[in-house]
């Protein structure tokens, strides 16, 4: 629900963060350069994720914000969020479309139509590339695998002006890969980190059964079939408005990409899987609006969760 | 040049680095996962750059790998390098469309056609969305800037079974904007500091005058007159064969991204700018190529200059 009142919130949030160079405007919606001291946050936020996480022993891989165009297929991407995929066009011709394509980019004229799929397209969701990547190892250990893939770049294609709604942002992605108890057990304690991290940087997250975006007119039934198997819950925190937004996600898959992927135990059943995700930007943002645009200003407890060997100001 | 013996030796060092699981095969040409010790040394490395530039207390701004599709037009890419551009393309269809799609999907037939251009491309260069953001502050100092945008990853449409050349890759970007005088002492300070790093890490790298790879016939007169005028340089070693690639290159691009992009001074006349880019991935795999596959077993002196704190084994 967006009223006018929130969009005009927004609107100010936005127009502070530009002002004390926190957010770098990158001429269009939902594109932004980040500040010095907004990276600092968000690396230090970040930074917690890993020692918040370093009992579980994860493998860290890390994987590219591109991947096949089969991969977006294989995970049933397209079925359900077409809207937000992003698939990269480039040019394949000669010498004389290229001389065109150039002319009409410089006659400011629209130029897409001499592009041609390339087979690569953006990651929407930091976990995807990891699946095939397990699939390839062969049959999945008893215990199955634990991941952290770090801080990934993730792209959907939604301009928004509202701050908290980037086209490209990153998500801190931590997997669990293994028997149904063993993944819904990992996402649990998962869920009772964040609510430490939480209160640590005195940030007022609550937790909610949430769903995905899905598409279209069918879209509403698999949200409702989503919140009632009880299969993703979301922390939500203020950032830009009163309403909150969602900060962290906790994603029960069952076997979707264990079928999808091939991703088996040694007796050939399909195995479970569970994601966490950091809305890294979102946290750098809903720390900012919780306790004020001046890092040096915030409390001494949420620098002391941030920076437990103290706070470098400057460049 | 390209012969078979260089391609066979690609071909086994790939394999090499994917036995010891340095790059996880990402399902397409150009496109790996990076394993635990791969992004150890990459990280150490950029570390490395952090410290070897700090003396120039450079702006630490982020920007992330998707820019305005007019950055790229404005910027003259398309006139040099259209073969090379990633543009993104979504969906903006209603559920009949959508349907269509996702079938399309599922039976493996093109989905292409029901796609449309969006606003953003990728990032082909990590300095094009800093100049746009330097121009919008309004008219450059006298002593103009100095800025160290960390690790970005680039997008080039070049998929290649040489690990040395990703379609993904980081660069890690440092830009100097100004006088033309400051730019070029600027940029030849780092020619000196890259010339100690890559002897500090013993790795063969060698300076060259060399050129962009400018697309069509045209190309070649373009890289021509690059080279005459000594606009580029490159440090290359020795990466996938014998045969060198580039891992660092220094270019001056006189006015070129002042008057694109109305970088001025005071004045009115349009800053001069350079940038210097460390190809992190093709920098670490140089160093497993002279040093071998197991970093423990690096020399003394190579593991004291990327991580002079001591190294960690494990994940």
């Amino acid at each position: 629900m967006s009223t006018a009142a929130e969009t005009a919130n927004r609107a100010k949030f936005l127009e502070e963060l530009i002002a004390r160079g926190h957010l770098i405007p990158g001429g269009e919606p939902g594109i932004y350069g980040r500040g010095s001291d907004f990276h600092k946050i968000f690396t230090a936020f970040d930074e917690l994720v890993t020692r918040m996480g370093a009992a579980d022993r994860p493998e860290r891989p890390r994987f590219p914000p591109v991947m096949p165009r089969r991969t977006l297929e294989r995970a049933g991407y397209l079925k359900s969020f077409p809207q937000l995929c992003g698939c990269i066009f480039s040019f394949g011709g000669a010498d004389a479309a290229a001389f065109d394509l150039a002319a009409r980019a410089e006659r400011g004229e629209d130029w897409s139509a001499l592009l041609s799929k390339t087979d690569a397209v953006l990651v929407p969701a930091a976990c995807y590339p990891a699946y095939p990547a397990i699939a390839l190892r062969g049959p999945l250990a008893p215990n199955g695998a634990v991941l952290d893939l770090g801080p990934c770049w993730v792209f959907r294609n939604e301009p928004s002006e509202d701050p908290a709604r980037m086209q490209m942002f990153h998500q801190r992605e931590l997997v669990r890969i293994g028997e149904a108890e063993d993944v819904l057990e990992w996402r649990d304690t998962w869920m009772s980190r964040a609510a430490l991290m939480y209160e640590k940087l005195a940030l007022d997250a609550r937790l909610e059964v949430a769903s995905d975006p899905f598409f279209g007119r069918g879209g509403k039934l698999l949200a409702n079939s989503q919140r009632e198997q009880r299969f993703k819950f979301e922390m939500l925190a203020p950032i830009a408005c009163d309403e909150p937004t969602a900060v962290t996600s906790f994603n029960f898959h069952q076997e979707h990409f264990g079928t999808a992927f091939g991703i088996q135990f040694a007796d050939g059943r399909p195995a479970n899987s569970a994601c966490v995700g950091f809305g890294l930007e979102r946290i750098t943002l809903a720390l900012l609006r919780a306790h004020g645009m001046e890092i040096s200003n915030w409390p001494r407890r949420v620098m002391g969760g941030l920076w437990p060997d103290g706070f470098t100001a400057g460049n």
